[in-house]
C-alpha cells in the first residue's frame, strides 16, 4: 500500500487549504466523540480575515479547533448535528449559530441525498492517503458518506496517531435505497469491510500535514451516586439475564458517552453474568471498556470512535495489535444501525437530563430551551434496543433540582422507547405498565425522597382531571418556570 | 394440503372454547386494521358470567367483539398496544382499563421475550388450520409471534373469507437475537415466506367455527381540506422525485390509516411522476390503493392488513387472483420493519392531532391526557423513512382549534423525525432548519391565517426568553388549558 503522496494531489499548507474553502461553503468534517476531526485547516479558517458564513456538518462531537475557534471567529453560521463545546452551545442558544439536531444513524444518508445539506468541501483527518483512498484516524463517524457527497476533499494527514490504528477499522458501505442490501454482519465483533474509505480521485484538492493531537477525554472520578446507580443497574441486569431468553449465552450492551457511562461500564466487570460473554456494541470506546478487556471480562467491542483519556490513548496506542483483536471501529451508520442493534439484541444504557412521570425523556434541552450537546446516538439505541435502560441521578444541582419531573418541557425519547429507569434510589421496571403505574413506580423507586410528596401531589391533581395520562396541564410545567 | 381438521384437535363451540380461558389470562389475539381478529370466542367470553380480569394484546386495532364487548362486560383489565373503539378509549381514559402503547414493529418481539406480557392463550382467526399450521384471514399482524409465545392456542376458522385470500400471504420469521439473520427481502413486492403460520401441535386446544364477518371500514368522502392537502402533497412530491437521487426510478410510499390517508392515496394517481413506478410499502391496504391498482397507477403494494370498505372487500374477494399478483401481506414486524423501510427508501405520510412550532408531533393524546387510538406504526415509519411527511388540516373543531400549537402537551414523534409538514394552507420543508426557522415556516406556510398572529406573538415571547428552542415555558401550554 502507498501511504505517502507521490505526485498529485498537491501538498498544501493549512493556510493554502483554507483558501480552497469558499466563504459560504458547507463543510463536512470527520470526527466523532471529539476525536479524529480535522484541526489545522479549521484553525487556519478561523485565523483568516475573510468574512465567512460556513455550515459545518460533523458525524458527532469535534474539538475546540472547530466548535470554539470557528465560533469565536464569527465564521460559523450553521451547525449540524451534535456539538459538545460551551462556546458552540452559547452561540446556538443566543441564536448566533443555527443548529439542527439529528439522529446519528441516518445523518450520512441525509447528507448523501442532499436532504440536510449539500457538501462543498469534506475535510477529513487521516492516517494515510492515496489517490482514491484514505485511512481514518481515531474515529470513522460519517467519513464515508461525507467524502462521497462533497464536491472537494481536503485531507489532514495526522502523524501523531500510530499507523497501526488502522487495524481497528472495518469500513463497509450499505449501498443506496431502494436497492440497499441487508448488512451481512453476523456478530458484533465481525468484520465485513476494509481499513479505508474510498473517494473520487478528482475530488481531492490537497493534503495537509497535521501534528495536533486529539484533545483527550477527562473523566471525573465516580461519585457516590454513580456507584449507587451502577450497583442498582448491575443487580437488575444480573436478574434480567437469568430471566430473558435473549441473554442465554451473552449480554450485548451499549453505554452512553461520559463519566457516568464510563463508571457504569466499569461496574459491569463486577457483575455475575454466569458463563455469559459480555459484548459491547455502541458508539464509543471509553476507558472503562479497556479495563474490562484487560481484565478478560469483555469479549469484544464495536464502536465508531476511540474516545479515551490521555492515559487510555497511551495504553491503546502502545498495544494496538493486542486490542485490535477485540475492538472494531465502524462507520456510524453501522455502529448505530437500527437493524444491527435489533438483530444483536442490544441492551441500551443511556443517561438524560430528566424523565417525566410518564416515561418521556429530555436528554438535550435544559428547561426545554437551552440545548446542550444534542440527541446523538441515544435515539438510535433507545428505540431499537431489545431492552432500554435510562440511568441518571435522581437530582441535579446538589439536590436542588429533581430529575424526575411532572412533565418534561422537551421530549427526545418517548414513553414507547424507555423500558427501565435506574437512579441511585433504585429501579423502576416500566415494561407493560400503564401511565399511572409508571408514575407510581418512578416516584416510589427512583425519585429522591425529598421530591416524592410533591410528585405524588401532582399525580393526584392529574388524576382528578382524568385521562389515560393523568396530567394537570395547568401546572405541568411549573417546575420549569423561572428555574 | 389439509384444510379441515380430521381428528384432534377437538372442535369446540365458542362457549366451550371460552371455558378454556382462565379468569386472569393474557390473551394474544390476531387482527390488524380492525380485520382478521377473532370474534366468536371473545363474544362468548363477554357473555359468560365469570368475573374476569383479562389482559388482551393485539397486533393492531380489532373490532367491537373485543374492544366493545369485553369492556362492557367488565372482563378487560389490561390492553396492549392499539385500539380504535370509543368504548375501549372511554374505559382507558377513565382508568378502568390499564393501557400501554407500543410501536408496532417490535411488539411481537416484546411479547415473545416476555418483556410486555406472557401469553396464556392465543386466539387466532384463520382460513384453515392443520395439526401444526394455520392460514391467517384478512390480516397477519403479530400472529406468528403470538402463537409462538402463548401456552395454548384457540383457532377461529372463519368460513366467510374466501380461501384464496391466502394468495396474498407471505409469512416469514426473522429468528431471534443475537443470531437474527438479515431479512432477505430485496424489493417491496417480493416474497420470501409461505402462506401459513406454524405452531407447536401440543399448544392447540381447539378449533371454533365462525361466521362473523369483519366490520368493514367506512371512509367519509374527501373534504375540501382533504383535497387541498392532497394537492399540496402531490405538488411537493412531484418536485421531490425530480430533486432526489433516491427516487430516480420509483417512489415507495406509505400512508397512514383513515379517511385522510385514503384520500391522499387516491390523489397520488393524479401525480406526474414521469416514468417512475409507484410502490406502496405500508401497514394497510385501503380502498384508495385498489383504485390505483385498477387504474394501472400502482406497481405493487405491501402491508399486513386488508382494511377495506364493504365495497372494497367485495371487489378484492371477487378478483383475488388478479390482485394477488400485486398485493402482499406480511407479518407486522416486516410490514413495519425499520430496516426494510430504510432499505427501500420509503416516503412516510402520516397524520396527527397537532404539531408544535418546533416540529414535535402529538398523534395520540387529546390535550396531552385523553388517548385516542395509539401510536400504531406511525413511529416505525416516521423514524425510519427516507423522507417523513406529516399531513394534517391546519385546524380542528370547525376551525375553533389550531393544530399548529406553541407546544404539544404530548410528544409521539420528535423534531428529529419530521421532515415536511403539509396542511391545506401549504407546505413547510423543515429539513436542515433551525427551530426558529421551523417555527416561521410552520406559521407562514401551514398555520391557518386566523392563528398566525397569535403564533407569531408566542414565538416573539419565546425569543425574548432566549435559547435554541425559544419557548416561553410559562405560557407554552396555555392553548391546552381547559380546552
Amino acid at each position: 500500500m502507498r501511504d505517502r503522496i507521490t505526485g498529485d494531489p498537491p501538498r498544501l499548507s493549512a493556510t493554502e487549504a483554507a483558501r480552497e474553502v469558499g466563504d459560504d461553503d458547507t463543510l463536512l468534517v470527520s470526527g466523532f466523540g471529539s476525536v479524529g476531526y480535522p484541526k489545522v485547516v479549521p484553525l487556519a479558517l478561523a485565523e483568516s480575515d475573510r468574512d465567512r458564513s460556513l455550515t459545518v456538518v460533523s458525524g458527532g462531537s469535534v474539538g475546540p479547533e472547530i466548535d470554539d475557534a470557528l465560533v469565536e471567529a464569527g465564521a460559523l453560521e450553521r451547525r449540524f448535528p451534535y456539538q459538545a463545546r460551551a462556546t458552540s452551545q452559547a452561540a446556538i442558544n443566543d441564536g448566533r449559530v443555527a443548529f439542527h439536531d439529528r439522529n446519528i444513524s441516518t445523518l450520512g444518508d441525509e447528507v448523501l441525498y442532499g436532504d440536510l445539506a449539500d457538501g462543498d468541501v469534506a475535510i477529513i483527518e487521516a492516517l494515510a492517503v492515496g489517490p482514491d483512498w484514505l485511512i481514518p484516524t481515531t474515529s470513522i463517524g460519517q467519513t464515508p458518506a461525507f467524502v462521497e457527497n462533497a464536491d472537494r476533499l481536503i485531507v489532514e494527514v495526522n502523524r501523531t496517531v500510530p499507523r497501526d490504528v488502522r487495524a481497528f477499522h472495518d469500513v463497509y458501505r450499505t449501498g443506496r435505497p431502494p436497492n440497499r442490501e441487508p448488512i451481512p454482519l453476523r456478530d458484533p465483533g465481525g468484520r465485513i469491510g476494509t481499513d479505508r474509505v474510498t473517494f473520487a480521485p478528482e475530488s481531492l484538492v490537497g493534503v495537509v500535514e497535521s501534528d495536533r493531537r486529539d484533545q483527550p477525554y477527562e473523566f471525573r472520578d465516580p461519585t457516590a451516586d454513580d456507584r449507587a446507580i451502577a450497583d442498582a443497574l448491575r443487580t437488575f441486569l444480573e436478574a434480567e439475564v437469568e430471566r430473558s431468553p435473549l441473554f442465554r449465552d451473552s449480554l450485548r450492551i451499549q453505554f452512553g458517552v461520559g463519566s457516568l457511562g464510563n463508571a457504569l461500564m466499569g461496574a459491569l466487570g463486577e457483575a455475575d453474568l454466569g458463563d455469559r460473554e459480555l459484548i459491547y456494541f455502541g458508539e464509543v470506546i471509553q476507558d472503562g471498556l479497556l479495563d474490562l478487556l484487560d481484565d478478560g471480562d469483555l469479549a469484544t467491542a464495536s464502536a465508531t470512535s476511540l474516545a479515551l483519556s490521555a492515559e487510555g490513548q497511551d495504553r491503546l496506542f502502545e498495544h494496538v495489535d493486542r486490542y485490535a483483536e477485540d475492538i472494531v471501529l465502524r462507520p456510524a451508520d453501522l455502529s448505530n444501525s437500527p437493524t444491527l442493534i435489533d438483530r444483536f439484541g442490544v441492551v441500551a444504557v443511556n443517561s438524560a437530563l430528566e424523565v417525566d412521570l410518564f416515561g418521556h425523556v429530555n436528554s438535550t434541552h435544559v428547561n426545554g430551551t437551552r440545548v446542550l450537546n444534542g440527541v446523538g446516538g441515544s435515539g438510535d439505541f433507545n428505540r431499537n434496543a431489545a431492552l432500554t435502560v435510562l440511568a441518571l441521578p435522581a437530582t441535579a444541582a446538589d439536590g436542588d433540582i429533581s430529575r424526575i419531573v411532572p412533565m418534561t418541557p422537551h421530549v427526545d425519547h418517548t414513553e414507547h422507547d424507555i423500558d427501565v429507569v435506574v437512579t441511585e434510589q433504585g429501579v423502576a421496571d416500566l415494561r407493560g405498565a400503564s401511565p399511572r403505574e409508571t408514575a407510581t413506580a418512578l416516584i416510589e423507586n427512583c425519585a429522591h425522597p425529598a421530591y416524592r410528596d410533591d410528585l405524588h401531589e401532582y399525580l393526584e391533581r392529574g388524576e382528578r382531571r382524568g385521562g389515560h395520562i393523568p396530567h394537570d396541564i395547568e401546572t405541568a410545567l411549573d417546575w420549569h418556570v423561572d428555574r
